[in-house]
Parts: C-alpha cells; structure tokens; sequence
C-alpha cells in the first residue's frame, strides 16, 4: 500500500518501534516531535490546558502561546497536564482469571476482577513514575497490563488563538469541508536526574526514546498514511438487542440532555468575558457529545446497522442450534438478559454521572461525600477515584471545579437535569424530592437551587475544601449540615446503589461476553481485531476523499483559500489579521502543495480512529509525521458501531499547515529548526513536477527511513528493504492489538 | 466540442431550423417532441396549468395526470394555456430610430418608441393566429420585430405528482444535489382548417414543421450538450453605478418583503386543503424570487462583482478622457444621472407592483379602474396590458384573481406591504393614510383592511367583475363607491404617475445607453453576446460538475438511489409508493445509465441559462432531447450580472428518468412509442463496455442525424459530415441573437 517500513521498526516489544512516540493525554494522544521532548497534539486536546492557564489579562485563547524560548514556555495544569509513555504490555489474563475463577455470585466475580487488576497495577506502580492498567479485550476474554511511564511536567509551547484552534467552532464540528488549525506543541521535562517529577525548574527537556520526524512535502491523494494512537472506545460486535439499547435509549438520552444544556451554555456564555472562559471547554464538551449523539443515531438509520446485526444475531441462533454446536446455544439469550439489565439501570446512572458535570460544586460534594466513605475501606478496595494513588489527580479536580464554579449557571443545570429526572422509574428520590417542593415554597425549581448554593458557599473555598477532602470523615461533613452536603450524601449513596448494580451486572459480563465472542470468532472468517479500548493501534490508510451523499463528493484536501474564504468576520470563522496578512504571500512558500497550488490545511483519509485518536500522529510511508488526526467526517460517526469503506474518513491537519504559520504568521525560526525544517523556510515553492523532493540521506538507516523508491545512489536500501520483507513475512503475525481495521 | 450538426440546421430564417421546435410559454420554455405536436416542458412551468384544472375532488398536484388517450388529456387554463412557435424575426430598428428621431423630450421619445412598437406589432397580428412582439438589444441600440403563432388549446398529457414534480420543494431549489423530476407533457391542437384556434372539440394535434427526438442513451460526463430556449433577462453589462443600486435598493427590498410574504403564505397554508392549493403558484413563485435576491446578493459579493466593475469603469473613463475619445466623454457621468433617477423612483414602483400580487381583489380593482381610464385613449396610446389585443388574457387574469380570492390571506399580505411602504419617501398618500387610521379605530391595519375587503364583497362575483371590465366606466366604477374601488382608483393614479416617471426615464435610457454600448464594443475584444431578452438563444455547453467550495466537488450526476436516500417521508421529500415500488426492480431497465449503473435523474451543465430557460431542451451533439433544463446552481444565481466558467452551471432533468417512469411507473406505451422509444421497454441495460449503441440509421440523413462515430458500415455519413464541416466553416458567422455565452 505505500508503507516502507518493516513491522518492527514500527513495533517491537523491545524498545516500542515508532509506536513509543506516539503518547496517551489524557484520553487524547499525543507524540514526540523532537529529541527535546516537544510534543504535538491537537489544540482540542490542549484547550482546557490552556484554558486553565489563561486569565482575562492573559487570554491565551484569544492571543495563542508561543514561546520561541524555554524559559517563556507557560506550565501546563488543569485537567491535561501530563503524558504517558508506554514502556511495555504484558498478558495477564491467567492472573485475573484465576481470582475471578472462585466468585460466589456476579458482583464477587466483579470484585475478585477489579480487585486483582488493582493489585496488577499497584504492584506495577510501586516502580516510581510509572502508571499502570489493565486492559480487558473482545469483552474481557482476555487482559493486558499496560506500564507507562508519566511525564508530569508539561509546558505549552505553541498553541494558535482559539480562532484558528478552533475555526469553524461547533458548526464546522464533525463536519467536510473543515479548515481547522486544530495544533498545539507542548514540551516534556523530567527530573535532572533522568527520573520523572512534578513541575520544578530544575528540570531538563525529556529526551525520548523515539520520535517522529516531520515531513515538509506532506502528502497527496493516494499516498498511504498511518494514524498511531490511542483510540478510547469503539463497540463493534454488539449483539442486535445492545444495539437497539444504543438506539431507543442511550443515544436519545444524551441528545434530549445535551440538547437543553448546550442552549442553556451557549445563553450563559454570552453573561460576561469571564463566564464564557470558564464554560468554554465545558460547552465544548457538551457540544461534541450532542452533535455526536445525534450523528451517531442518523449514521446507525443510514448504514441499517439494526437490520444488519438483527439479521446476523438471527444467522448465529440458526447455527448455534445445530446439533454440534450446544455449548453456544444459551449464549444470545443471556446477552439479551444483560441487555434488559443494562436497560433497566441506564437511566439512574445518566442522571447520576451527569449531575457530576453539571454542577462544580455539587460534584465537588458529593466526591468530599463518596472520598470520606470509601476512606474506611482498605485501599485496594475503594472506587478507583478514591484510591490512594488518585488523591492528586482528585484535588486538582476540585481545584478546578471552584475555580469554574458559577452559582447561575450551575442552578439552571441542574434544574434541566432535575426535570429530566422526572422520567425515571424508579425515581432517585433526592432529586424527586427537590422537584416536588418547587413551586411549593414560591421559589422555582433554578431558584430553590441556586438558594441551596448558596447557603452552601462555605464548600466554595479552597482551604476548607481541601481540608475536608483531606479529612476524609463522614461524621465531620455530617455536623456541617450544609444543604449541599446532605443533598451529596444522599446523591452519592445512590450513586454507590447504581454502582453495586453495575458491579453485579459487569461480574455477569464477565462471564457472557466471552462465550459471545468465541462464538462470534467460530462464525468468523480470518481474525477479528479488537474494539478499541484505549491503549495504541496503528491504523493503516489511504489519503482519499468520499460521497456524502449522491451528486457530492468530498474532494481529500482543504486549502488556505478556503480558509479565507470562510472567514467572514462573525464567530467562529474568524482569522486573525496578522494569519490573513501572511496568506497573501502565502504562493511563495515552500509548504505550497505543488498540485493544489495553496497551502494545505486539512486532509481526508480511510484510518479507523475514534475518540481518543484526537491529536495522534498522521505518518507516511516512511514513518514521518505529516498530519494529526483530530476528527472524523459526519457521515462517519457511527463508525463507533461499525467500519464503512465508503463513509468512514478521519480528517487531520495537514503539518504544512502547522509549519506555515510557524514560519510565516510567527517567524518561529527557533521551533522550525528544532522540527529539522528550518532550511525549507528560505525553500522555492515546489512545481507540479517536483512532487516530492526529499532531503538527501545522511547515511544507510536514514537511507532504509527516508524513502526506498529515491535515489538511484543507494541501492543498499533495496537490500534492507527486501531483508525487511523477508523478515516480515517469516516472523509471527503483529499481536493483534497493534492491528485495527474493519 | 462535439456538436455535429450544420449551424443551419439548427437554425436558419427559411423554415427555422431545429430551433423552432423549442417554443415560448408564457416566460417559460417548450418544446415539441413528436409529429403530433407533444410537448415537453418543466413541471413548474405547468404548475400553475395542472393547478388550474385541479380542485379539492380532483387534486392533480396530488395525484399527477396521465392521459393515454386523446379524450382524457385535461384542457389547459390558467396562466400559461398557449405557447407561441417562432415563425420570422426581423430588423425594425429604422423604422423605431425615425419614429424616435423627432421627439421634444425624454417621454415624447419614450412614448414615440412605444407607439412604433405597438404600429409594428398591429400590422404583424393582423394575420389571424399570429402573436408578435419586439425586443431590444444592447440596451435600445437595435431592435428586432418577432413573430410567432399562437396555439391557444393546449391539453396536459402527463404530469407526476407535486411530490416527484417538485421533489425537494423550496429546501432544494436552486440547490444540487437535485433530484426533481421537473417535467410534464402537454399536447398543441389547432383547428381542422389548420389554423390556430381556442380549445375546441373538433380541434386537431398541431403538427409541428420541427421536432425533436428523444435520445433513450442520454449523456455522459463531458458531452456536448446545447439549451435552447427563451432565457428572459440577464444584465450583463451595467454600470458600476447599477450594480451598486442593485446590491443597495433593489436586492435588499425583494429579501425584505418577499422573506415576510413567504413566511405569511408558509403559515396561511396550513389553514385549509383548498387554501393550500390556492397559495401553492404564489408560495412557488414569491419562494423562487426570495432565495433567487438572497443567492444574487451572496453571488455578488462571492464574485466580487462590484469592485470588478468599479475597475472596469474607471479604465473606461481614463479612456474616454483620452483626445480621440471625445464623443464618450460624458457617458458615463450620465449613466450616473441615469441610475439617480432610477433610484428614485424604484421604492414607490416596487410596492405599487407588489400591490398587484398581494391581493386578488385589489389588484381586480386595479385593473378595473386602470382599464376604465385606458379605455378612453385611442388603443394605440393604451398600456399594453388594456389594449384590445390583450383583452382577452386580461379577463383571463381577473377569473384567476377571483378563484384564489382570500380575505384573510390578502388583507394580511396587504397590511405588510403597507408597513413595508412606510418607509418610502415620498410616501404614498392612499397607503400612509390607511397606516395612520389603523390602530385608531380600534382596528389593527390588518383588522381594516379585511374590513375594507368585506365591504367591497360585491366585486367578488364573476358576472359583477366581468360586467364592469366590459363597461370599462370610470364613472360607473365611481358610482358604485365601494372602499376598494376608491382605494384602487388612488392607486391607479399613482400607477400613472410612477409611469410618467417611467416612461422619463426609459426616454432617457433610449439614447443614453446605446451611446454607453458603443463605448463598451469600443473597448470590448471579438464580438459582445447581447443581453437575454425573452427571443431564441442557443447555448452550448458541456456536461460537468463544479465546486461549490473547497473540498467539495458537485458530481455531474444524480441518480434514483440518491432520490431514494432523499426520501424521509416528510414533505417535501416524498415519493409516491408506486414510484419506490418501481424503483427497486429500476436496475434491469434499459434507461439506467451503464456509467452509474442506475437511473440518471438530475446532470449538470455550464450551460448559460436564466429565467425563462425552464422547460428548455438540452439536446446533444445531433439535437435530440437528452434532458430539460429547469433551475442553476445556487453559486450561479448572480450570473445573471456575468457569466463565471467555474460556477454557472445549469441543471436539468435527465430524459431517461423521464422515460423511467413513463416505462416503469405508468406503463404509458402510448407515449413511449410516440416519443419512438417504445422498442427500448424490452432492452436490457447497457453495459459499461456498450457505452452509447444507437438504433440503426433508416436512410442517409437518418444516418447522418443518429450518430456519426457509430456504424462502420455507414460510410456515407463520413461524407456528410465533412460536406457540414467544410459548409460551416465558409459560412457566415451565425446571427448574434443565436449565441450566447460568456
């Protein structure tokens, strides 16, 4: 297809392969890009970083970031400030099996599971700076323990204005044509002794095992591109009564929810400059998951994905009952057991999670609340969230909820969601309640609520909540009697009900899923690749465009003209002066795609990413860096559920992009050089018929990397590239979590 | 490009040429296609027509029309029931210049032309049957006198349902991808004796001089194709000074009122069936021109037309201000005075003719007031609507105004365009008093003017309204002292004054803009294409897609699977169930395009079109009907102010859906064999590799029409087609009115 790497250099188990560049962020990916630790990611990924580093003096949304010196590179806190790098994956489904194996009943087998994961990772972090999880694959059939090496101090170099991070905003979101500068770098430092540590100023640039060189001729329709990351969470081989659940339940949930609430944000926002930088991520965030949540319930009715897994679910009871195959032959009918389950427990746990997001400082409540409870358990046996190893990561958290805290805002939130409850049954009789009084007392619901913040502004207080979270004593919260509190204690003893019921029904998943998936791999012709389920896949692709729709076509690449063409001077298509300034001369450039005569902004290709894939590295066929994924096209959002040739597209930034407005809007000469790019600013703008000039090769191995159908010179190339092949085609096949496509 | 046909075959003044099978209708486009004077045109054209002959029991919007035999073709009233053929055009351009030569001033000369006009037509419409007309070109540098007969029985043959004939409604128009099966046939009788006749039961089908043959192959991306037709206005060539009006004044009024209108009908529709089916033409037709100002204003500024033609002015003038240009000084300073006294007086113009849409029974009353006056000039000196000649179309109109009567409707499209006219300085009295008393009688304006409707009931009687047009008595009128009649005869008197005001300045524009003209060929390279203007133009183009923006391409193509996917159940996209019955066995069926491998139903040319085009033939390299042109892209809304090679492109309906359907879905044999594709029912679909197979040629000139790439055994053809070729080339260059293309 294009690729001119062997596998191992892409993988290996002993030093990672190129994979090791690409990082987790946080539920983002993100990779190196330089021997000093400079890390690119998308802007998206990077917002609430940034978010939180900004003021109103120091809008760093409104300006950007650049730092052409270390010392002016601006520390990164808030919810993404720190990367993992993975060192290495170990099998350890005979570990958790063999705890799982003695269960009494579902919700012992889910202790036993997640109690033996925790020991796994507790034993695994006992090495300092490492951070460690289990992994379960083809629904818990098998597990995998991931040890990563975290990187805690993290400093924003570069990040363009949110006008072009973020250009298009949530209408151009999910959305072909797209002209997004969707780019952030940041930088690692660790410890001057070599080991990682929290932010101090001693510490010096990591230098990583593996990084990315960029491309400065990016790629062309047709050429083969890879994306290497960390995709969250796809759902691929849901039976047909899981995919109706999504389709009459979860989906229209989070449409109704997110609906209300991102028109309530999108009023809020427009109170005051201060609100609309404290909403900003959250109204993202919303944002994304409606327009998501919607987009996957047309995708779903447009590729008949019920149809298709009905009639599929329909073709394995036939085979499951005939004679020879009886051991499968219960297997759908307790996956549709599990499905009622889950159905049943759905909604409490929507409204209950949600309610975590929709207001700071009941959120903050309720984890004082569940910490102070869990706290008199032994440590492996408390809720992730409240285990010993999580208590920093559970402050910053609250830090940032007061710092977010508004009592407006957070009152209309939570009244939406507490009419939104109404339709529960059975009801959670706290927020019933609530309900029930409004209207009583001559207050509103949004009134009655915002009353009950108030008369708990004593939480509202860094000091006092870090001394309560620090307490961690029930009793103590009990004798505050604040309104808050006891509405978080009720909260979070229903939220621990939901959570006992989601242990039972996970324990019994544990068992099910498996016989669903062997039978499911009887039935399969060739292997089957495993959902996504955030730790690294290398998907490989090809730079192409699509149809939409019938009499359309989305052609494969986006141009600064079209930019500027967008931009009409009302959010969000608005440039800055100074980038529509420098595009005037932009023809000149060497980053000028030599066919599209214009700076290249996006590109389309057929990678199968998803959540998580945000921010992760678009390489050619020599490993190169010459994109970053950052989205998928609508038709595509669905994508979750199953892979479509004709549909599904991942759309990157092209690195030309990134590197013209370093050269040309920033005069980043320091950054350029770095990059190894530095010599191209003063480059010609390449014609039609010097498509790709490459930079000579400095010796064999560069020779073997930068490009095997180049010069004539270097035939010792061919030799590593055919040993490569024969290689290749001798050693075991790749294990199958570096392999993903449908 | 592909057009292999002799220019004079396709046009020529001895029998017309091809291009008489192309007809008028009423501001639209016909054209015959068989022997027996068969009709194709647009659905939209007809809409009104079928509107006409429908009512609640016969809903033929609903259910569509299909006539097998003679005896069931419904009789066409309405607003379009005629089409006149083209029999000779010639120049009468001394004859106007002499008539114009003598006149004291700007309205003597206006008048003075008028009156040689109304002379030419007289003489040219003593011929029974004949209707005659003459045009300007290049702004009243030359004019040419038309002549063509009128078939006034014209009967509907076929006509889908609204839901397939308006498929996509207001949401696709102007829009692609399209998927609207905008036709319907009708049929042209004349009376035995050969002689154009009113619909009559003796009558018999016309038998057209021309007609054109349907090709059942179609086209294909890249083909020659030709729109002939009768495009009705473009303004090519104004001054910066009227594009800066149109952007300014005239644009910006028909948004303003047109949005508020369509937003009034959109909510009275819902009121009632009947209502419903009364509004549907005005919905149309005020929707059409909303989007259509909307799309000009975007296309403007997308284009960048006025600074284009700021530019070209100023070089102009830099012209004319050289020594040898002394004769041009002036003109464009009094273009400027020009487009001032246009300006003016556009405001009061513009609401006293939307006054004649926005009530029937006002606009009645207009008519009979302005008729009653007329009627005592000699008929020579009468507007042309109140001249003997158009008596007859005259009552048509008012019987139409009187079925579509609706109180509540008018009085609220009236009250609008009251408030609409209070902005005008100066005002107009009769409509600022009605805006003053409302409110002060306790009635809001809309309140009064039903009021005033209701009290003028008796003008709402067919034999009351035929009576007094007939009498066309002012003082009769008077007499009867109704509100409306009183309130029309104000209105009528400032009709008369905005014509005065009118006539000015037209007097002016006679002498003032051939003189800016000449200027323009002055400066101009090769030949300059006059203006549409409602006479003959041939328009060759090529089949191709365009980008409506970067990265998306508009494909040439749309197919009956894309219409498929369009159909939600929720008007405007529905399709009849017989019509998705039919569609899918569609596959089998010679009319599927061997490229697309499905039914074609909407292509893209860039063909130069306009209003007026609709219905058009677009025929291919040997004239036979491969689709009916019938809307342009929303990009190429503004080409009307200049043509652009990358955006206009032109939209029609492919023949083979339309034969689809007559195949598929009606079973009409009859009319398959008409069209002489009957045989084509039992083909099977063409494969890729059998691109364009053609029925065997029957003789030489058969031969020479059908296709001159084909049959190795037609030697002959070779022949003929050199003998055009060597003809064509020392031919005279063809009459400017026949081409047109930027």
């Amino acid at each position: 297809m294009g690729l001119r790497l062997p596998s191992k250099e892409i993988f290996n188990e002993r030093d990672g392969g190129l994979m090791r560049a690409a990082v987790g962020f946080g539920g983002c990916t993100a990779v190196f890009i330089s021997a000093d630790g400079l890390l690119a990611t998308n802007y998206h990924c990077a917002l609430g970083t940034i978010q939180a580093a900004s003021s109103v003096k120091h809008d760093y949304l409104k300006r950007g970031v650049l730092a052409l010196e270390r010392s002016a590179e601006l520390p990164a806190t808030g919810p993404r400030s720190s990367v993992t790098v993975l060192r290495s994956s170990t099998d350890v489904s005979a570990a958790i099996k063999s705890a799982a194996a003695g269960a009494e009943d579902d919700r012992a087998r889910y202790r036993a599971i997640a109690k033996a994961k925790r020991k796994l990772v507790a034993a695994c972090e006992a090495e300092p700076g490492m951070r460690c999880r289990v992994a379960a694959f083809y629904g818990n059939s098998s597990y995998r323990l991931f040890r990563s090496l975290q990187l805690r101090d993290l400093r924003i170099v570069f990040a363009p204005p949110a006008s072009v991070g973020d250009f298009g905003g949530e209408i151009d979101n999910w959305m072909w044509p797209r002209h997004t500068g969707d780019f952030a770098l940041l930088r690692a430092y660790i410890g001057p002794d070599g080991k990682p540590a929290p932010r101090h100023a001693d510490n010096v640039p990591y230098r990583p095992s593996h990084h990315l060189r960029v491309s400065p001729q990016g790629v062309a329709p047709g050429d083969f591109v890879a994306v290497m990351g960390y995709p969250g969470r796809t759902t691929r081989y849901l039976p047909a009564v899981e995919v109706r659940r999504n389709i009459e339940q979860v989906l229209p949930s989070q449409v109704g929810l997110y609906g209300r609430w991102l028109d309530l944000l999108s009023a809020q926002a427009k109170r005051s400059p201060q609100l609309a930088l404290k909403v900003a991520a959250l109204k993202k965030g919303v944002g994304n998951r409606h327009k998501n949540a919607r987009g996957m319930l047309a995708g779903i009715a447009r590729m008949k994905l019920l149809d298709r897994v009905v009639e599929r679910d329909q073709k394995l009871a036939q085979w499951a009952a005939t004679p020879d195959q009886k051991r499968y032959r219960g297997v759908l009918g307790d996956m549709a057991k599990l499905s009622k389950r889950r159905r049943a427990a759905f909604g409490r746990r929507f409204v209950l999670k949600a309610m975590m997001r929709g207001s700071m400082l009941l959120a903050l409540a309720v984890d004082l609340q569940r910490n102070a409870r869990d706290a008199k358990l032994p440590d492996l046996e408390r809720q992730p969230t409240y285990m010993k190893r999580s208590q920093r990561k559970l402050w910053a958290t609250q830090k940032r909820r007061l710092r977010d805290f508004d009592r407006e805002l957070e009152s209309k939130l939570l009244a939406t969601l507490a009419e939104f409850a109404k339709t529960l049954d059975p009801p959670i009789a706290a927020l019933a309640a609530l309900s029930k009084t409004a209207g009583q007392n001559g207050l509103t619901l949004t009134e009655q609520l915002a009353e009950m913040l108030d008369a708990s502004s004593a939480l509202n207080d860094l000091h006092t909540a870090k001394r309560l979270l620090e307490q961690a004593d029930s009793a103590a919260l009990e004798a505050l009697d604040l309104p808050l509190l006891n509405l978080a204690s009720a909260l979070a003893t229903e939220l621990e009900r939901s959570n006992r019921e989601r242990e039972q029904i996970e324990g019994a998943a544990a068992t099910l899923e498996p016989a669903y998936f062997a039978m499911l791999e009887a039935q399969h012709h060739g292997p089957m690749y495993p959902d996504a389920n955030g730790t690294p896949r290398f998907s490989y692709a090809t730079v192409q465009g699509y149809s939409p729709r019938d009499g359309l076509w989305a052609t494969t690449q986006t141009t600064l003209s079209g930019q500027l063409a967008k931009h009409s001077g009302a959010p969000p298509f608005v440039l800055p002066a100074k980038l529509r300034q420098a595009a005037s001369a932009a023809s000149s450039s060497y980053w000028v795609d030599p066919l599209l005569g214009d700076v290249p902004v996006c590109f389309l290709s057929n990678a199968d990413t998803t959540g998580g894939n945000s921010g992760s590295p678009v390489v050619d066929g020599q490993g190169r860096l010459v994109g970053l994924n950052f989205d998928r096209v609508w038709e595509n959002i669905a994508g979750d559920f199953g892979y479509n040739p004709k549909l599904s597209r991942n759309i990157s930034v092209d690195v030309r992009y990134l590197l013209w407005m370093l050269d040309r809007v920033y005069d980043a000469k320091p950054l350029l050089d770095e990059l190894g790019v530095g010599a191209y600013r003063q480059a010609a703008a390449r014609s039609k018929h010097d498509r790709a000039p490459r930079p000579p090769a400095r010796n064999a191995v560069g020779c073997a990397l930068s490009g095997l159908e180049a010069a004539p010179s270097c035939r010792l190339c061919w030799l590593l590239f055919a040993l490569g092949l024969w290689v290749r085609r001798h050693a075991t096949s790749p294990p199958r979590s570096a392999a993903q496509k449908g």
